[in-house]
């Protein structure tokens, strides 16, 4: 087989077979295919595609490509849960206690934040003492005790994606659905999850600008997690502004603890338990949506879920009296109200935007060495929709540097768009594909 | 700049600017830019394709990154005459000597051949002694003195085209008629001519098989000539059968001798009237087509042509005797006929296979490292269109190896097609753009 071939099948528009795919990833990974012809390949696939096979092929061959993990000594049936990334999006740090409490196994693998999105690592490091870095013995015992385990992913997870993906990101050729389902999918799978809960997010804030590609992308991942035989259902949500009110990481997991008192935001509130019921039902813990619903929002009432939290960080290190203390967290120097420039209602916020004001602050990461600020943020009073008149709280901004407060600062108004006309508050949930 | 953006720009279909188009030939050229991106660009180029302007940009860059050859010493209006190849072309050993006969300025680079196709060097070599490293001054001089003289490229012409070719044969980028006409002019104008005349073959022994291909890759090379101030014309013409009788370098030149005597093959003689005339005429030294082309005729006729031959090999270290007496060229062992295996009418020649025969034979390079073998090849008797018996003789075979023989005779008559039904003649000249 020549890597040629390859390329020109895939450039004529032909499918390429498993061997032909299996030899490019191996072939890459291994150093025998140049990056050369692989960047050819990529950009050929951009204009001519990948069908349904051709797409499960890519995603297994970069799974395989490195460690698989093996969660079969967890009992029970193991729901991983994935957002495609946003701003504000604290949904895994709420939705994990909900569902390890009534008794759904959380064994998940998560990342660090980079660029405009932040990570839930990032964030559940703000507990002092907490750490991602137990070893296998120590997630698997902790799951099988307490239902619930949250590790860093191990750096052999998937190698061929890490290498496809930083080619791709130098030739311009991110933007091609097979390729992103296949990257997203490829560490879902080598997690080794039985089952994946998918929450796709579309927007100003969002990858996926569009609801339609948003929508197409769910559709692909879930036809990859089901073409492998794991149950895949996703969720399409907006993230045409943060979700909740909190930005950056400690407020973050403060507006978590009040969401898991009964305190929080409608649509993280509304969010965690449109997920949180897909995954009961994949984890065969209830039958139905409306039983699977209402275990859930019992985990608050009671308290459980809270419970659960704390007990949760304290497992992997954490100092848990935060959980019931969160005035203890450190907070920001500066602390001040972002005040409306004008009167109006907010018709747009660029949401991209508010993850890179954050980043300013030194809540986010510009690079993967950037040491990050968990106290910075921004915690919204006004969010798409209201009407505010000239000098009223948008929202009140966290800082520990005045230079960088203007600069933030001045970046969040540019985002915010405000008119005299009313504007509508945008629709939490823009589809299911289960 | 960044090359990202270059990359995506092109991916999305829009027009790259001067400064981006020159940017990425530079920064490609002396290695700033890694190959990975640029066989990304070359990928969505092929797709994306690019405008007029464009392609005359990356050309004149292209040209511009090594030697430009200052050809103002040599008086009169020069001009270069180029052929995209093809097997059995001679042209160019007839038409020099005749147009320098009438007193246009032959002053040429030319190459090797490689693959199924000769070059003109090669054939040249088969006079004992002859040598195109003759020193800039000297070839200068030639020219001025006897109005003729042919070098062999050198190094440092269009480095930046040599690097990009490179590439793009690798990553099966080479199929775009822009990157095509690209390559080719931009040598041509970094050569110094003032005009060009080029000989675009199309067919099933020419890189363009489908005559609208060719035709498009005609116009688009005279847009980049004209674009650039060098009157530039095309002729398209017929590569569906060896042009002439006769392949392999000893036997063309014979053959080429031999139709400066007026003894030659129909269709060769012809297409060296046609190219000639368009030479003549940019030269500006005949007033129209038939003056032009009855002062050629009248170089065959008178035998200055064949005069003017001898004075050039002589004045590049050749043995001009050969001349004059073609039957001293060393010949090949076995000389056979090569017999019809039926009866019929030949209605194809796979022609890119007749070549490789010959290559078989010994009579072309498979690398750039191969040494060749002068006096084999093929002197064909029957031709499209014609009707054989069974035995008849449909070429003669001048091989110096039996194994070769039988192999490359194998391979030649798979390429001939006989059938029962009346088969046609193709046209020489399927069009001309000025």
């Amino acid at each position: 087989m020549r890597m040629y071939d390859v390329i020109e099948k895939k450039k004529m528009g032909h499918i390429l077979t498993k061997e032909e795919i299996q030899y490019m990833v191996e072939g890459f990974t291994d150093g025998s295919i140049p990056d050369y012809q692989v960047a050819a390949l990529l950009m050929a696939i951009y204009f001519q595609g990948m069908n349904k096979e051709e797409t499960l092929e890519l995603t297994l061959c970069m799974a395989r490509s490195g460690d698989m993990l093996d969660l079969s000594e967890i009992e029970g049936i193991k729901v991983d849960k994935h957002s495609t990334g946003g701003v504000g999006d604290k949904t895994s740090l709420v939705l994990a206690p909900m569902v390890a409490a009534v008794g759904v196994p959380v064994a998940k693998m998560s990342g660090r934040g980079l660029g405009h999105t932040g990570g839930t690592i990032d964030k559940l490091e703000a507990f002092e003492g907490f750490s991602t870095a137990i070893s296998e013995e120590q997630f698997i015992k902790n799951v099988n005790s307490i239902k619930i385990a949250i590790a860093g992913q191990t750096a052999n997870l998937a190698p061929a994606d890490k290498k496809l993906y930083a080619l791709r990101d130098v030739t311009a050729t991110v933007d091609n659905i097979s390729l992103i389902a296949g990257s997203i999918m490829s560490k879902k799978i080598a997690s080794g999850a039985d089952a994946i809960v998918l929450d796709v997010k579309t927007g100003s804030g969002a990858f996926m600008r569009e609801e339609k590609d948003a929508i197409n992308l769910a559709k692909t991942m879930c036809d990859i997690g089901n073409g492998y035989g794991r149950h895949t259902v996703a969720v399409v949500s907006d993230m045409n502004q943060p979700l909740g009110l909190a930005v950056g990481n400690t407020l973050e997991v403060i507006e978590a603890i009040n969401t898991l008192r009964g305190e929080g935001p409608d649509d993280l509130h509304e969010l965690c338990l449109q997920l949180g019921t897909q995954m009961v039902l994949l984890a065969k813990v209830a039958e139905t949506e409306e039983e699977a619903r209402a275990m859930l929002e019992e985990t608050i009432t009671s308290g459980s879920a809270l419970k659960k939290l704390r007990e949760f960080v304290e497992a992997q290190g954490g100092e848990g009296k935060y959980v019931d203390q969160p005035e203890l967290f450190e907070k920001a120097n500066i602390i001040e109200p972002v005040k409306a420039p004008k009167a109006g209602y907010i018709d747009h916020i660029e949401t991209e935007e508010i993850g890179f004001a954050t980043m300013v602050l030194g809540g986010g990461r510009e690079t993967k060495e950037s040491v990050i600020d968990l106290a910075v943020g921004y915690v919204f009073e006004k969010k798409l929709g209201d009407y505010v008149n000239e000098g009223d709280t948008i929202a009140i901004i966290h800082a520990n540097d005045e230079a960088k407060r203007q600069e933030s600062q001045e970046r969040f108004l540019k985002a915010i768009s405000i008119t005299e006309a009313v504007a509508d508050k945008p629709a939490l949930i823009k589809g299911m594909i289960k």
